[in-house]
């Protein structure tokens, strides 16, 4: 959704009237975006929907393109916030009263828009009046679980407990997890899941303790067009983020450092995916392409 | 071995020659010492050796009493050195040339002496000029592992990579690790392990992945008094390790934390227990016993 409001933002500021030039103007802003970032496919198929928007107004001037533009964000927008209450409402169907439930980074109104989707699960029970609790992993090295996540679900009065991402295999052993929800970045066809680094651990884990592990995301997450998670690019991202904190350094200087910002949680691992039309169940393959293919 | 030199360095400072004041300045010292930290047992056992020579020397005035308890304090030492060096070698017989290993917090010279435990065995494997490679857990909320175990391994040349705790899984699923080992601050007569937080979990993917995981620890770890990790007491440390870094605030005011400094890794997930005597193997109540009982 960001991206959509990104390229309209670019188009909405061109003064001029040459339609050729901000035609260029917005392919380049389009492509310049889709190089931010490889792993999340909602992304690409946000810019791909500006894109049409363009392809299917071949005759409007620039005035009218700002105006397309701007109505189909807006309908981004709408829509997302739709798939959002949807997902966290059947979502919330998974929360039991008493349950302690556990989440990962950011997939809430931050990383995405209104509810969110794993943290929508939250709010939906809250809204429900349902009685639980939430372990937000820190999430290193960026830290979007204490930073975002906490401040969150604390702004929404949710009992909300801060681990290190190393302490979530403790609580488990300890019968403190009931059951788990993380969002996602890219869908494979048949269910593997691209999120934040730490998702495939609390998934390993969740099997090794039998707790139920669901993924959270919407159609758009879902990448048909790849046939595993071994299809989907993962980001590397700068050793700084782990050797340095706030400037100071952390870690003897010259360090060999390996930081991959998301991994692939294997389908098998999954107890269920969230859309906004339901839980997707194994077998993935099948199911996926029933509900949303 | 830090806690016989601690109390030594107090009764050396003890400038009167009254016997009866030093003893309770000894005592009170000892008690002390004990209470800064629950999990590991050398603690205790060193404190013990201590007390046992001044009970063996009823007679001594403060002078000789303060040469015996010198004299035990060197002995300490140098004994920690010679298992050091033997666990070290016990453990780098694991280590085969192109080995990708794994290690957590720091137990090295920087937590030990001379050649640590579980950093033992690769200043060992190095100095057979065996090839191989090792990740380090940052181990989060204190960051031993970037802090003193990358120092140390950088120090002797040793091909070191830093990874966060949430990373360690997916090197796991790349099949980027062989072997880890880790040490321990206490481990009871089934085996069971407590170790620094997230040994656990690396325990619980080692086995999901079919790597095998091993134990470096001394004689002085085992405390056969118990009989399972249930009865070994966890300490939980203060909030603001996890919620603050160099004085930055991370997550927001208020919210709750769970801190606990260690885990118990249940002897099930534990390939192999490396001691100075050699490598112990399940059985462990039975092997244990025979080993070092």
């Amino acid at each position: 959704m960001s991206a959509a409001f990104g390229v309209l933002l670019c188009v909405q500021k061109f003064k001029d009237q040459d339609k050729g030039k901000v035609l260029r103007l917005f392919h380049k802003t389009c492509d310049y975006l889709a190089t931010s970032r490889p792993t999340a496919v909602n992304l690409f198929n946000m810019l791909n929907e500006m894109r049409t928007v363009v392809d299917q107004n071949p005759d409007a001037d620039v005035a009218s393109l700002k105006k397309v533009l701007l109505k189909k964000a807006m309908a981004i927008f709408k829509a997302d916030q739709e798939v959002c209450r949807r997902m966290g409402d059947h979502g919330a169907k998974l929360i039991k009263n008493g349950m302690k439930c556990m989440t990962v980074c950011n997939a809430g109104a931050l990383a995405t828009v209104d509810y969110g989707t794993a943290l929508g699960a939250f709010y939906s029970a809250k809204k429900m009046n349902k009685q639980f609790s939430v372990y937000s992993l820190e999430t290193r090295p960026l830290l979007q679980g204490s930073r975002l996540t906490c401040w969150e679900l604390q702004k929404q009065k949710i009992d909300t407990t801060l681990i290190c991402d190393n302490m979530a295999a403790s609580l488990m052993a300890k019968a403190k997890v009931d059951i788990i929800f993380a969002g996602a970045d890219r869908i494979a066809s048949n269910g593997d899941t691209a999120n934040k680094i730490g998702t495939y651990m609390l998934a390993v884990l969740a099997k090794h303790h039998g707790i139920p592990f669901y993924i959270v995301a919407p159609r758009s997450t879902f990448d048909l067009a790849i046939r595993s998670g071994k299809q989907i690019p993962i980001e590397e991202r700068k050793s700084e983020e782990v050797t340095h904190f706030a400037g100071v350094s952390t870690a003897p200087k010259g360090i060999k450092v390996y930081n991959p910002a998301f991994d692939v949680t294997p389908a098998k691992l999954i107890t269920g995916i969230v859309t906004e039309y339901g839980v997707i169940h194994p077998p993935y393959l099948k199911n996926i392409k029933r509900m949303i293919g």
